[in-house]
């Protein structure tokens, strides 16, 4: 996407250099800053650091870690258990995010398809470059299927201003090009549709406030930042028409683990009669779960995230403190959305309701 | 309440001299600093700045104003019509709770039952005295019966810890002695039963993070904090048993207006069958209104509460800048959360469901 006038990713890899490069998304939106990652430890610091944050992303990130694996590997060998090895320690950087084991399984699995060495190596590089170029295209296509929906509400309100809410940020940071929940935003403001977009800040770690507000700012789409408290009074009084929010793993029986908070979020949408829709690459799915409460693990993270708050004063990336010193904190880092409270999934085939019949009539070749 | 040794309250006269103090309630956990208050212009001030909050406190500054508009008064005569614009000006000061029109109302009839003088300052302090006094009973009151739900948990759990979530902070700090939701939590606590409190950080001036979890801390009271996004998952996950909420205004028929926020957890308390409690004494119950989402205004405050966030770091107070400087914020104050959503009130009168009979039988006296 353009960041005043530059074409710009989340990550690449370096032409004619065998290193990653990544937006370090902790400093935005008052630094932009980019980290080069060298090795697989280097990606697997940077998904636990959130240094990467968002599904397709961290799936990305993931392969391209294996990439590093393999040009570290022994002699450049690749030997398969050697990459075994580190894709196990890859996939189990954060443990909600399911694009992760995704991706990188999948790349793991075209390295086997050469016999080693060199060969393997250029057959990694390949499959991790497909994945980002894929889930691109999957965020263009949840875009043009999602602007549908918009388009109708636009409709419906003769042109006036379409209010949309989102909870983190599912844009393209999160996602390579265009985001997930907000590729329809992009797309219906690209096609002239007045739109407005309600930002949750989404503590703890503020990625709405930060990263979905940088973006839209630097697209030139109108929005607000509000605390993740206001979106139910802004529902009572008709001020949302529609959310979209992004997720880090959806059951194939449709129950959805996004960031903390999305669930509360979904149940004043319900509870106003407000659509509550939930975009994603089919690489997000997991095709095994059925019982999204019950079997998503929630990834618990470090207390300080909560306690601190980090943010810009005098130039400077600064933290300060808000509870009292010895107050413990407890920083649960998703929730998990029932499918009885999504109106529809937004998907790369299309839009499809949050249940195994639906979502295996647009995946029939996925579905196990 | 004892705070280190030292019993205290967030207001108070001076013995001896027409000053009120109180505690400057921005600047805590990480500094005790008390304000003078010498004029009707300095409570008015310290109620639009937050230095005093909650609902109760701000009754109770209000009245000990219309105290300082007297003493102030031209040639200490306490004129009528002097008096009347002094108490609008301070009833216009925040527009949420109704307790602030209440107090001064009252303050303001026992002035006129007196000549003028000196006499009407003596009966403008006496009154705002009793309120002060009366608002501390209250929620003792508030306590002991507030104290029996959560002792039935308890029993019910065979002993284990009762886990209660709280928004905001409607604590002594809130109320003058005990607070409201946080009394019966004191009570329960001082009788020995095993509680822990999960305290919302409360965004944005965090008086959860910084004002709950210090009184909690001071008491010796289990709790961990939590951003306002945490707790349907909680309640999802069985780690809720309760909810208890102070409130701003409750209208006679049951709505009850809080801190925003509060609204998506009685949601998500209602889908997850666990009960939600609001304490309040019967000041805050406004009986002329009947729909608390058309009716009751919501306070816009300041977007700069939501875009810079106050802490401390090197042992000073500080704040920083979340969002990119040009994204726009909003910050709203307040929600109302249905009756529908609300188990039960806990009043200085005992326990009454939230609709006009039930409340109506609690306070036959005061309904109109």
């Amino acid at each position: 996407m353009l960041v005043d006038g530059v074409q710009m990713r989340p990550i690449w890899k370096v032409d004619g250099k065998e290193i990653i490069q990544v937006i370090d998304q902790r400093y935005l939106p008052h630094q932009l800053i980019f980290k080069d990652l060298e090795t697989a430890e280097d990606t697997i610091d940077a998904i636990k650091q959130m240094v990467v944050r968002g599904a397709p992303l961290i799936g990305a990130t993931g392969a391209y870690g294996v990439y590093l694996a393999a040009v570290n590997s022994p002699g450049r060998m690749v030997d398969e258990e050697y990459l075994r090895t580190e894709c196990e320690k890859i996939k189990a950087a954060r443990p909600t995010a399911v694009n992760l084991t995704w991706a990188v399984d999948r790349v793991f699995d075209a390295a086997l398809k050469e016999p080693s060495g060199e060969n393997r190596i250029a057959a990694v590089r390949d499959e991790a470059e497909k994945i980002v170029e894929e889930e691109a295209e999957n965020c263009r296509m949840i875009g043009l299927h999602g602007y549908e929906l918009i388009a109708e509400i636009s409709r419906k309100k003769g042109g006036k201003t379409v209010n949309i809410l989102t909870h983190c940020n599912a844009g393209w940071l999160a996602c390579i090009e265009y985001g997930t929940a907000t590729a329809p935003i992009y797309t219906a403001f690209e096609k002239g549709i007045d739109v407005h977009v309600w930002a949750d800040e989404t503590r703890p770690l503020n990625q709405g406030a930060r990263l979905t507000a940088w973006e839209l700012g630097k697209a030139g789409v109108k929005h607000t930042v509000i605390t993740d408290n206001a979106g139910g009074h802004l529902m009572q009084h008709d001020m949302v028409d529609m959310v979209i929010v992004g997720t880090d793993r959806t059951t194939h029986t449709g129950d959805v683990a996004n960031k903390i908070g999305t669930y509360l979020k979904a149940l004043a949408a319900k509870d106003n009669n407000i659509p509550f829709y939930v975009a994603l690459p089919s690489s997000t799915f997991d095709w095994q779960l059925t019982d999204g409460i019950a079997q998503i693990p929630i990834e618990e993270r470090n207390p300080d995230e909560v306690r601190f708050v980090q943010g810009e004063s005098d130039g400077k990336i600064n933290r300060v403190l808000i509870p009292p010193a010895q107050s413990p904190a407890a920083d649960f880092a998703f929730d998990v959305t029932p499918a009885r409270l999504v109106t529809a999934f937004i998907t790369e085939r299309g839009i499809c309701r949050p249940n195994i019949e639906d979502i295996g009539q647009l995946f029939p070749d996925k579905m196990k």
